[in-house]
């Protein structure tokens, strides 16, 4: 079973909006074993959404499109999928009574707009849209599936979990497996050539891909067959190989994250954690929190973007950044030190660098990050990074570093390099 | 001019990269007045990739493909082109010489794999990537302009911008020009009611398109011809009219963000400004530090996720706690005034709800946000939110709502409304 993502808006053509759905639909699809063999993005546009319905249908087997059923006039999909469907909108009371619903819910009074709502093509089934007020539509045509659901990626993953995938998952025999094995602090040649000859030992039918991000280069591994089984047993024997060439630089496996993974470690470890961040600006500690639970092991940070606020907030002594500048290793040793004793932790986390673009010397250009990690097990311990000029990849890999250097030194406390 | 983007890679296709290259293109592409037609993600396969081109080139000027170039044996888009255009790879040694370059900057072994990356098709002229080892490509052929960029964000767009747009640029005569309001605070729909004989009076060549995100709604206004002058004149026109109908919502135009606007107006105030954070837990210190130069008005945070960091770091007096609760307009109003005589600031936010997804309770369910904002001018004021329940969003619409309310009190100051 093939199936192809078609994205409608202007929006995504012009480039004020990054296309997220079709990731999020594409990997859906792929874990119910359909797999998806093209994404296409087209405008508000009458002909060119009809042209892209046909194409598709001569390809797939299920074409789904995302984008263009709000209540405004520049959403147009309706009409054209009801000139491709050789059909008409009719008025549909239970995708009515779903807006009235809605708008009670929110308090808001019903538009004319909204009303409009309700209506959908005369030939398709409609798909109660609980988070919005465009309903999905399912269609059958010429033997083969066709959804039309909603741009709000809310709304559409909603649809995508509650009504679509349900019924499109048994119709496929195909197993796709992927496993991703997350790795931080080292470049995508570099791993390459470290691991090739594991690589040429894998079997035709498992490809490796190596996917690139700042500070990050995760290692996807996909293979499709009929067996879950026999597929899961194959490729856990060539996982288990490559954690023992490339162990150090490994962090975790699929939808992990550094954040989620230290957070694991703090609890079960039993510790609590806060940072003090300068450069990074708050980064740090708004990765920690966006993991549900974090309260548990997190307990703040001091964010001291001026010098001022390091010496009266966190306590580092004033002739500290005299003597060697806010960007060194006695400061984030202070920073590390201070914010443990402020905020009553067992592990902290500093980091104070210069991001960019300006505020670089010589001695320290843009991009000299100074990090210090904290614990009950190798005490203060630092390190320093040069990352590159640009600012926003300067705060992540700094981020990225500073909770990888954590979740090093709690491994190192369990005596053992996983 | 038409262009279409194919961008290559199976991480696109499995969903676990998503694509921010082609939305990047297409506004530089869109400034320069080259309208994108189509979007379209394939994976790394050969034949695929040959029939995308072939079917682009039909509907398009300018095909600009990224992805596969990479050092790895997934990457074989080159091998693809040469099919498509019938030639075969040679070694390129300017590109050879760039990638000994940047191995030696960056202190890395050369790999046999890199080598390999200075051969391209024979028929191409090859772009210097200065910022990766993988060249770009540049082909005439059947009247048609094709170019092949690497698929990493950053190599993409330098060589973009320093390559590939210096050439295009004066190929096409027509301007389009695109023009955002943003707005915070208010639903799609009722916008779009507030706004209809606003609407209704668009010439037909002026287009509106509504951009919900969290929090945020984005109107844009497109409108294309010869003369640039003309358009923006009476974009301007239509423009001035919706500020008079909407500016209680509008926070800002175009690239701007409320994080952008806020700093700007605390640099023309001369004010400095700290935030106390609780649920959003680091997220508004993070927006606010993207912005380069934010050093000069922004002092620091205290991320207050525990209450005894309240209590110890705050100064929130811990019987305000007992007898209100942490997040109650009393604990939000002495973390705000607490954080600004902490850290020395005129101006400070203050934030205490429950992201979710546990927490809530009948009283206050999650979703439920304090926001405190001190400014010299107008106090120290709360506002409560009841966003939804999902903590991803619920942490980001805190932030902009927080941001916004800050933003308000320093126009209220300047005693205008815009």
């Amino acid at each position: 079973m093939k199936a192809e993502i078609i994205t409608i808006g202007d929006e995504l053509l012009i480039g004020q909006v990054i296309d997220t759905n079709s990731a999020w639909m594409a990997r859906e699809l792929n874990m119910v074993g359909i797999q998806v063999t093209q994404i296409t993005s087209i405008a508000d546009n009458h002909e060119h959404i009809v042209k892209a319905l046909l194409d598709a249908s001569i390809r797939a087997d299920i074409i789904i499109t995302t984008g263009g059923l709000g209540p405004t006039r520049d959403d147009i999909t309706k009409l054209a999928l009801c000139d491709f469907f050789k059909t008409h909108l009719i008025f549909h009371q239970q995708s009515f009574e779903n807006i009235e619903r809605i708008f009670t819910l929110r308090g808001y009074a019903l538009t004319e707009l909204n009303r409009k709502q309700a209506e959908v093509p005369a030939t398709c089934e409609a798909l109660l849209n609980e988070n919005g007020t465009a309903p999905g539509m399912w269609f059958r045509f010429n033997g083969k599936i066709f959804i039309s659901l909603p741009g709000v990626p809310f709304e559409m993953k909603a649809l995508m979990t509650n009504h679509v995938l349900p019924i499109i998952k048994p119709m496929s025999n195909m197993v796709i497996i992927h496993k991703t094995i997350l790795t931080q602090g080292v470049g995508e040649s570099f791993l390459a050539d470290k691991i090739k000859d594991w690589e040429s030992a894998l079997p035709p039918h498992i490809k490796l891909a190596y996917l690139p991000q700042p500070g990050i280069v995760r290692l996807r591994l996909s293979t499709s067959g009929i067996s879950a089984e026999t597929l899961h047993h194959e490729l856990d024997e060539k996982i288990t190989l490559l954690y023992s060439t490339i162990s150090e630089y490994i962090f975790g496996e699929d939808e992990e994250s550094l954040e989620s993974v230290v957070g694991q470690l703090l609890r079960e470890h039993n510790l609590s954690l806060s940072t003090a961040e300068s450069c990074t600006g708050g980064y740090i500690s708004h990765l920690i929190t966006s993991i549900a639970g974090s309260s548990t092991y997190f307990a703040g940070s001091i964010i001291s973007y001026s010098n001022e606020v390091k010496i009266s907030a966190l306590g580092v002594k004033r002739t500290t950044i005299e003597d060697f500048g806010s960007v060194s290793k006695e400061v984030v040793i202070e920073m590390a030190e201070g914010v443990k004793k402020k905020l009553n932790t067992n592990c902290s986390i500093a980091v104070s660098g210069i991001a960019g673009p300006d505020g670089g010397t010589d001695d320290k250009p843009v991009g000299t990050v100074w990090i210090a990690v904290s614990t009950p097990y190798t005490g203060t311990i630092t390190k320093r990074f040069l990352f590159g000029e640009h600012r926003e990849r300067n705060i992540r890999r700094s981020a990225l570093a500073a909770l990888d250097l954590l979740r090093k030194q709690l491994i190192i406390s369990e005596k053992s390099i996983i």
